[in-house]
């Protein structure tokens, strides 16, 4: 008894998604057998239309429906104000909070010399570019790198610091920060790790 | 700033997966933005095709390329012999022992009052009948109940067993039987629940 190629070809299909082994690829695969046609071709339509109707916006590569994003065409934020972040996933979830009104960059990934990621394989020459071109009719700029708190993270945050401080050269301001680390909202000192236990300390506030 | 309308719609198709919440179902489409269009149409394709390349046997109810399926089309096997088991994956699983030489039977399901499964949605009729016809022809059946060994594979096995028995009429010999229960190989006693390790004790054999 060998498996159906029709089968086959889709457990493949799942196995190569992050996070997706053999055995769930398997499950999911059987499960759509179960399945109306109608969803699985809503599903396969879906898919094959997914990277069609979206576009990098020219400006912070952000994924969306125009280019530029409704975030650079928003007249209204502060595009004086970069938000440096990984992924687009990264920009909804700060959206959310509904506190920032600034801008953003998206770079699409970390630097990470394991995976062979280095500055050239992620939007940082793009950020470097668009933030020299902005400085020319904006006077003050504040760029917040808010990449993850993870090795990649920081290295990151460090290589681009470091790109951006060789575009000062006295006729404008540039302000360079960092999302604040600590503890998260509901957290248990007890069952905090070290790293951020001691960061909370060095980060901590005039109450 | 609002999700774009391609990659709702994919987040959602995700979402609809068994074991696949709406992070997960955001990560895996956020992925798939960086895979070639060429993969994403693989795997559209492969979606689409899914059922349209695969029947069910009309004996076994297995899922194929052809009916009867590669099993039940096989003479060398002992057509005498039915394993029951709940899934087509449990039929894979079984097969690659390499051990069993009778056919099978997929009922696709068991019995689940919860989720309003009774014993006309699963193919429990078609089993039955399958076993009189075979009656006919054949003096000696083993039904061997490979359903799981949870409440809802009991209740199936039972089920089956009752229904089963009420065929039989002096002319040809049932022999009905379940999957033995007990430790697994490798296990560790000291870990091992209680249910477990009871059948274990019951189902004890002289070594």
């Amino acid at each position: 008894m060998r498996i159906p190629q029709a089968i086959k070809r889709l457990i493949e299909a799942f196995e190569k998604l992050p996070g997706i082994g053999p055995k769930t690829a398997q499950r999911l695969t059987f499960y759509l057998l179960h399945v109306p046609q109608g969803q699985l071709e809503g599903f396969a339509e879906a898919l094959a239309s997914l990277k069609k109707n979206t576009v990098l916006c020219s400006v912070c590569k952000n994924v969306g429906e125009t280019d530029p994003c409704s975030v650079c065409a928003n007249s209204a934020r502060d595009h004086s104000t970069i938000m440096v972040v990984e992924q687009p996933l990264d920009l909804l979830a700060l959206e959310r909070t509904g506190k920032y009104h600034g801008v953003y960059h998206v770079l699409h990934g970390a630097i990470n010399p394991m995976d062979n990621i280095g500055p050239d394989e992620i939007f940082i020459g793009k950020l470097i570019e668009r933030t020299r071109e902005l400085s020319e009719s904006t006077p003050n700029i504040e760029i917040i790198l808010a990449t993850n708190p993870t090795m990649e993270g920081e290295a990151t945050a460090m290589y681009i610091k470091k790109q951006l401080q060789e575009l000062e050269n006295g006729h404008w301001k540039l302000e360079i920060s960092r999302l604040g680390v600590g503890l998260p909202t509901g957290a248990d000192l007890e069952y905090a790790d070290e790293t951020t236990l001691m960061r909370s300390i060095e980060g901590r506030r005039i109450f």
